[in-house]
């Protein structure tokens, strides 16, 4: 059976959930594809951690050339997070020849025009499926089931952070900090959680979004964003009362033949689905002009979860460069 | 520009409804494939029905041998209905070497480990998407995103007739007959609605959604089926009272190893994600042993969102077929 090598550009909490799935499910993914996978070599400087995984120590290298240079290696996983140095590696992987796989929203976000320029040049795949939405299954729905649609308007709750703390204030009645607290406490809000209190993480993931939709690059710093920081239990109440609920809502849409894209806590009448997205969940509402409206619902982050993305990207670009060979 | 020709079995409501979305968003279309796409002809008696489309008269015939003899046709799409003759018209189709779409839930149920067979003797496609929740992208994603996961089950509201009868019932305390004859009135329910509210389109599915989760072909004879047309305003109180909602809810499981498979109405808590899918919408909830709990919600049929399902695969065979020759 043929194997298809892998390098791995981060073995943290990610990556070691991106190993943990493959060693997982060794037997269902290679059945699937007919052909074997092993992730062969790691960058990643600390070796010794416990991940309650065995990795053969051999695998691991300081220096990423080591992987771009390893000509049996055909993927390069990058889950470093960060914009750089994860954009740059990846750059230089795919003008190595390797095509890439990333759960990064940032450099993806930052970079996606250079990344997707360098896959065309090298004649390469790039693929970013967990990089919005963790695990759901949105990225390639759009570019394959939904693809002979016109996208009129896509509305995301794409961080969990942020909808777990407006859950908790529309729920329990918290005071911000109060909820902001209980996340920390939880694991689900970072000790500096800035970048998904202030929208920073959902405006990446709406740059990845209205790329995919709408064919337009508008990069996160363009995009209008606001993120809960000023949300007050006063302003719940009073969407309460008028039946509806505050959540924050990444959002583009097309009108008069207008793209426009922006984050910001956002009133919606209970009834709407989205309004049934609580806590760490995150959703994915779409509108095209053949489907209608629908509705990818999940747990937006983690380790397997997005460890099962990661590899969906992998498994696909693995059938594609072998055009079938190894079907059954 | 390449042009793919299609041939079309059956131009009655979605094959309409297919028609209209290519012709729709044909722009769209062809940009993301590079290649241009015509349904050059179509297999249909009723030449003179009034579909608010423009079809030209030559493309019609009553022998699908005309299809399957014209060599510049690579797609087949199959939209009659019913097992028979679909099943023997797209085996026949596939035998002169065309790909094959269908939405034919009964056929690919029925016939599923045949039709699989055909396509892979002639070595080409055979999709289905459409046939499970129309629009709504499952499927695909189960083989696709999904495929480095183990599925331990799926979930299926997956016939829109008998959630609207049941919604109607639980909301509006309604009786069974009262909410069937609002269901027919308004387009939602046959005039015999028994294969819905039988629970047989629901088997069909679920045999289809069998195969795909856990690769076990279970016939939808042999899935032990219940509809809806006992379910009394008593029952529903009772569930209720219990803080439950009754949906009818197509299910496949596997524990301790074995796959086994029911539809019947089932006892839902009120906090469950599917409760939340009413009238004639659909989702399709499933639990990887990676991704943990997804759920996928839209309005599961109708000739556009079902005809988008069916163009999202045409396009699919078209960019593997012609390996990517046509990509941006």
């Amino acid at each position: 059976m043929k194997k298809t090598k892998i390098g791995l550009l981060g073995l943290g909490n990610i990556g070691t959930g991106t190993y943990k799935v493959l060693e997982m499910n060794r037997e269902t993914i290679e059945k699937s594809l007919g052909l074997s996978v092993e992730i062969t070599r790691i960058l990643e400087k600390d070796t010794g951690r416990d991940r309650e995984i065995h990795v053969d120590p051999n695998k691991f290298t300081q220096d990423p050339q080591d992987i771009f240079n390893d000509s049996s290696i055909e993927i390069v996983i990058e889950l470093l997070g960060g914009v750089e140095p994860a954009s740059t590696l990846m750059i230089d992987a795919m003008n190595h020849g390797k095509s890439v796989v990333t759960a990064n929203k940032a450099a993806v976000a930052s970079n996606f025009l250079k990344l997707r320029e360098a896959a065309t040049k090298n004649n390469v795949e790039f693929r970013y499926e967990a990089s919005v939405g963790g695990g759901i299954p949105v990225l390639k729905v759009m570019s394959s089931v939904l693809r002979a649609n016109e996208f009129s308007e896509v509305l995301g709750i794409v961080n969990g952070t942020t909808n777990y703390i407006l859950t908790q204030m529309t729920d329990n009645d918290l005071a911000y900090e109060t909820a902001l607290a209980r996340a920390q406490d939880l694991g689900f809000a970072e000790a500096d959680p800035s970048a998904d209190v202030e929208g920073v993480d959902a405006a990446n993931k709406l740059t990845i979004l209205t790329a995919l939709a709408f064919g337009d690059y508008i990069p996160p710093e363009e995009i209008p964003t606001e993120g809960i920081t000023k949300v007050t239990p006063q302003q719940i109440e009073a969407a309460k009362s008028r039946g509806n609920k505050i959540k924050l809502i990444a959002r583009v849409a097309k009108e008069a033949g207008k793209v426009s894209a922006t984050v910001a806590p956002m009133e919606l009448a209970i009834d709407h689905p989205l309004c049934g997205v609580n806590n760490e969940f995150n959703a994915i509402y779409i509108t095209g002009n053949a489907v209608g409206e629908l509705m990818f619902y999940g747990k937006g982050a983690g380790p397997l979860p997005t460890g099962s993305a990661v590899l969906g990207d992998v498994m696909d670009i693995i059938e594609w460069t072998n055009r079938g060979e190894g079907r059954k």
